[in-house]
């Protein structure tokens, strides 16, 4: 490609719609660049913030809690893309048509802040996070060093230390990650490292085969991952149980509790975690039940030897000078595969000054109520029947259409209740009346799964959420 | 630890501070939790969001621009700690409180989006992406899956075809990932996947041992990685040269364009990159030059074949059903290792649909033209000695105290140098009049590295910055 052929009018239209161009008078050029003063209009780009935000306020926040509001305006993919003016041209566009494109954006995305969004394992609006979560992309932080980050790096010490306290070890470390998965591959590389500690000189191929359960054919065991809260059916391993075993064998146990780990801020419901102080390292999500926003993923390791600076540690020259005029260990990006990173744990730290401890728990307290009023609404009412007896915040359950109820429970009636929950889904999302997912499951057909979190919802929506599902089903 | 223990007076305050208790008549309580109602006060959280909006608006948005407030208002570590209040108590704060709270997380924290922030690889406000940002934070949307998320990943498709396009492929896949770190190792899993496609079901055991670069040790070379514009120097490979040598050999050539690849938006300076096309997967972070935010950074794969579904497919049957009622092609999660993922893309488009291909063209000219202006006052100063002249917007150089102009460049010379710029950054840093980086680099001590970004950002400001550090170090 030549390196001008790849604009079809380079010179069709005016470069400087944005930003300004500065006065000619008395200008230093370079390379035909004017470089005097700086290009942007600050007081247009000031104004258009001000617009945009006047129009989130009104078209997502207010809206937010208000049920008559669709939860979704359902389009399939090409005719959105009709809708959407998503072209990148060589020319910018002015400031009211950017509003217009902003409200249509608005418009046609999932409302996730809905109370009738119960479709992933987040929803709802928290004022605190999102007001955390504005600053942060206004401040524009990366937190690695202290030096460019000095206050979102003391939030995150202190906010890992508040979670460490929760889950039981005197002392440990951490982590802020981009995601869950993120955070059991490095419990997998901590563990692995903890193991061959000489892994970053000699390579995977110095490594024995390692495995990640016992077996009997010559390879190394090093990892046991047990799952508190898993993502269908939000089941709790037995920690104690394998903690036992680990300890015998001397195996690194990683729990994956980030659904589950928010329950550690109930006092009633903490329980079901018990044996947790006894992992070696813990992920936990507090963007899903404790609302912190997407993303905010804790990984959290008991080790105090520095295991996640010896894992991961590149040592920059040009971040982790060693010779700077403060404490440097206060630079904790060299514990971190990536680079930039966002400061996450900055949003929870918000929504636990604003709520408390007291608060975070009574969130829980109340997810967990009302997931329990809803089990029982469903054992009372006619063609619903619920997968299991949940152990947490996902209600799974199937709707059984009135022309099925009599029906044997048979090949066919499974065959025919398979596509149930996905015809519903279809008929909910083109009205825009509700979202919550549905999946097969280990040997059984489409049932729904519900997942109860934010405090915006009520037992009125559990009332409805069954309601609509009748509505939408019961001709099928 | 006992359930219960863990709290220092757990009934001492009140845990509905922020969020309200429904009226107990005709409640429903489970669990002693009554569950009619939304328990949040939503005029008080909305109110609460306007006002730190506010906040936001004046104390960083409209200050970002003024070159007469502080960089940084420098503490050290327990100073900074002693200053905030950063414990997480069990009862809540009152909103005023909170926002005092917003008003010292703003003070402390460096300001990142000012005209003399030149210590990172990122720097200065983009209003365009900065709405986006907001939109994100507001909407809280995972791109996984078309039904919750079909706006933005209909932006991402669009983008990442924009973005193929100027790297000058025909097609090509890609996906948005939280830095250039992570899509460094997609980009290795790819091409390790490709060379080995029963990895997945081998694992890493079956593998013979693969290494990055040829050699004689009977191992398997499978990737090249070149870069395109290095941390320090900001130095390109040339990429046509080693693209004939993988082509020969059959290698994966990856560039890591991190900070590079922001060039290719200027038929001027996209030289640099020649023979970008020929890569089978590049790294490109639009956060950094085109100023899209923290984090907003692509792996670009040549491929078409569908390799990073292949390689990183987990097939969750309760996302990725396949019995949905529409085109699930556009269910683009599976491609990714993280579950939920920012929609990053998005900032990207809002600020190239603001200024068009154009008017990022021209923000990568004048960043270009700046820095060349600096490399010439440089060369003219007294003092100042530049490290090598620069092939991007990485400007490194020494400042040179007056005490040491006169000494011969001998071993004392160069261990009295060393200190000086770690000095002068103390020096700038407490005084809070800019913020530029230095290191050590491959046997010449410390310098100062100088990187142009911001459309904020004028000649007056390369001025300043050689004047100032002239003012801070010619005593020493």
């Amino acid at each position: 490609m030549s390196s001008d052929s790849d604009r079809e009018c380079p010179l069709d239209g005016d470069p400087h719609q944005q930003e300004m161009v500065p006065s000619k008078k008395s200008a230093v050029l370079v390379d035909g660049v004017v470089l005097n003063g700086p290009t942007t209009d600050a007081k247009a780009g000031e104004k258009f913030v001000e617009e945009a935000c006047r129009l989130i306020m009104e078209e997502v926040v207010l809206k937010a809690t208000d049920v008559s509001e669709k939860v979704c305006e359902w389009r399939p993919p090409e005719q959105l893309k009709q809708l959407l003016d998503l072209d990148m041209r060589n020319t910018g566009e002015p400031h009211h048509r950017l509003l217009e494109l902003c409200r249509d954006v608005i418009r046609y995305s999932v409302k996730t802040n809905h109370p009738r969004f119960f479709n992933q394992l987040y929803a709802g609006l928290d004022y605190y996070s999102l007001v955390a979560r504005f600053m942060t992309e206004a401040l524009n932080p990366s937190v690695y060093t202290y030096e460019v980050s000095p206050v979102f790096l003391l939030v995150e010490e202190a906010v890992l230390k508040k979670m460490i306290e929760f889950i039981g070890w005197k002392e440990g470390d951490g982590i802020f990650n981009p995601g869950g998965s993120v955070s059991n591959m490095y419990a997998m590389n901590l563990a692995r490292y903890k193991y061959c500690p000489d892994i970053k000189e000699k390579g995977l191929s110095g490594l024995p085969r390692l495995i990640l359960f016992t077996s009997a054919e010559g390879a190394a065991p090093f990892l046991v991952c047990a799952t508190s809260g898993t993502t269908v059916l939000g089941a709790f391993d037995p920690l104690d149980e394998i903690a036992d075993i680990c300890e015998r064998h001397g195996l690194w146990l990683h729990v994956d509790a980030s659904w589950g780990g928010s329950a550690l801020m109930s006092r009633k419901h903490r329980k079901l975690l018990r044996g947790i102080h006894r992992a070696d390292s813990v992920a936990w999500n507090p963007h899903k039940m404790l609302m912190a926003g997407i993303q905010c993923c804790a990984l959290l390791v008991k080790d105090k030897s520095d295991l996640l600076k010896k894992c991961y540690s590149a040592k920059a020259s040009y971040l982790f000078q060693q010779d700077k005029f403060y404490d440097v260990s206060y630079d904790t990006g060299d514990k971190s595969i990536q680079c930039s990173r966002r400061p996450d744990a900055f949003k929870f730290w918000m929504t636990w000054k604003a709520l408390g401890t007291l608060g975070l728990e009574e969130r829980v307290n109340r997810a967990l109520a009302l997931s329990r009023y809803l089990v029982e609404e469903i054992k009372k009412r006619e063609g619903f029947k619920l997968l299991l007896e949940p152990e947490y915040a996902n209600i799974c359950f199937w709707y059984i259409p009135p022309s099925l109820r009599e029906m044997e429970e048979g090949p066919e009636f499974w065959e025919k209740l398979n596509v149930v929950a996905p015809t519903i889904k279809e008929r909910m999302m083109k009205k825009g009346s509700l979202m919550l997912g549905y999946q097969p499951h280990r040997g059984k057909v489409n049932f729904f799964r519900q997942v109860v979190i934010s405090p915006q919802v009520s037992r009125e929506d559990m009332d409805f959420l069954l309601d609509e599902i009748d509505l939408l089903g019961r001709d099928m």
